[in-house]
């Protein structure tokens, strides 16, 4: 569901009054989806907020640990649920829920267990750490039914290159949102139109 | 039971007719043993005729991924069976069978997994993502029981260095299978020739 | 519990005999922790022979495999058990009988299973392979909970920048006790110097 996008923002917010502009300059840009990570308290009522102000936007939760969080992250209103790891207990509820789950897995181990779990997308965490690109190239050629999320690290400057591999789905990225909302507009613009240009 | 060969050419049949001259090449280059992976779907059929046309070679299913194909892989044939990663399932049904399993471990914790269940012959796939000869030094310090079968980017170029390091049961490689059968059996012939003059 | 050393030598003795002179020198140095290693037969004796040597130091046994070797290690007095990875069976005796278990996570899927079984404080082993510091880095912002003991190529050179960022609870290292007893004392002495200087 993220390969339409082909570039995931991925936004931590320290404080609930920040989501709105954020959000609402990813719309501006062009790049109506964002991951939201479960790594400040605030995360819950940004999502319900994003939600309830950007109806058409796709917006999920990210750095979900465990069922528990996972189950707020629902009850907000989550469309999608990423974890940096694979949890057998998101991956259940999520299965229960229908809500589309982006575990990250790192080793052919992880790979194989989400496999047997019935997951074909998987996120990629940290990218640059494992290998980036070229991991991507040496696990896909095991994984030919895989697809990608590479997340961490991912910039601008590498985003194309990213993109041109067919087994990736989508790119993750924090660097989206770093600025001002004025400069995420800008930046998603650009990501918008590196994705176009890559993807035809 | 691969220490003899100290080189498992690792080949992905596109069509089923490549196979006996391919199988054919390596025993002619001196090296009658091959990891067919099923990653395309005539890989059954591949061992079937190999084991059949070279009862003498040893053939092994690679990129077992689940216990249905690795019954599969079993049912016709297969004198040994390698997985990207580690599955339980497969490990299973391989100790009922007594046939040898060689799973991908990339990390301490998966290895000692692998070791409470009995393995002390590991895959350490991709080993040029993962660090390598000096990662497969760091952990061989810490589990001196087990040997490993580096495979992922070894080429004949490096393939001495690997075979120098006592923990190194066996190299995976590719790179003996890349061009015409005939290519194939100058490869074979000289990796033999360099597991000997490492090996003695 | 290994937060107040900064730094906790990690020890392999090959006879008995060499324990007390190695652990006495290095509390004379200031260091009165060790993590002796089960890799050689006479772990559990050393461990047995330090602590009764030296009642006020803290003294854990390392590459713990098994619930059989974390039970002969507990049996033998070890205040605190290490192991490359995760192993489940180790994790609930250290529960049980409430002794700090340190086990090695190398992947965010490996950190949330640690963290969903209660663990706040992970080895990161081998530090080097898997990426050092930037490595722990980027798992760090999608576990701000957790802290982290990186062993295995670090030295005295990169000591300081590792304890420099907040997230690393303590650092293992073999580089200590390389030598002599007396090389030990003094190698002791200087990574003590560098724990006061970076943390004050």
């Amino acid at each position: 569901m993220l390969e339409q996008y082909g570039v995931i923002p991925v936004v931590t917010f320290r404080r609930e009054e920040d989501a709105l502009p954020m959000l609402g300059a990813l719309c501006a840009g062009g790049l109506p989806v964002a991951e939201i990570c479960f790594r400040t308290d605030c995360a819950k009522e940004c999502i319900e907020a994003g939600r309830k102000a950007f109806p058409d936007m796709c917006i999920g939760a990210g750095t979900v640990l465990s069922g528990a969080q996972c189950a707020d992250a629902l009850a907000a209103g989550a469309q999608f649920i990423v974890s940096p790891g694979y949890s057998e207990e998101v991956a259940l509820l999520c299965e229960e829920r229908k809500v589309f789950y982006l575990p990250g897995c790192a080793t052919p181990t992880e790979i194989m267990r989400a496999l047997a779990a019935g997951l074909t997308t998987l996120k990629f965490f940290p990218a640059n750490v494992y290998g980036g690109l070229s991991a991507i190239r040496a696990l896909a050629a095991a994984f030919p039914q895989m697809r990608f999320v590479p997340t961490g690290g991912v910039s601008e400057e590498t985003l194309a290159q990213y993109l041109a591999f067919d087994k990736i789905a989508a790119v993750g990225g924090s660097w989206l949102v770093k600025g001002t909302p004025a400069d995420a507009e800008e930046a998603a613009r650009r990501a918008v139109r590196i994705v176009h240009e890559v993807r035809g």
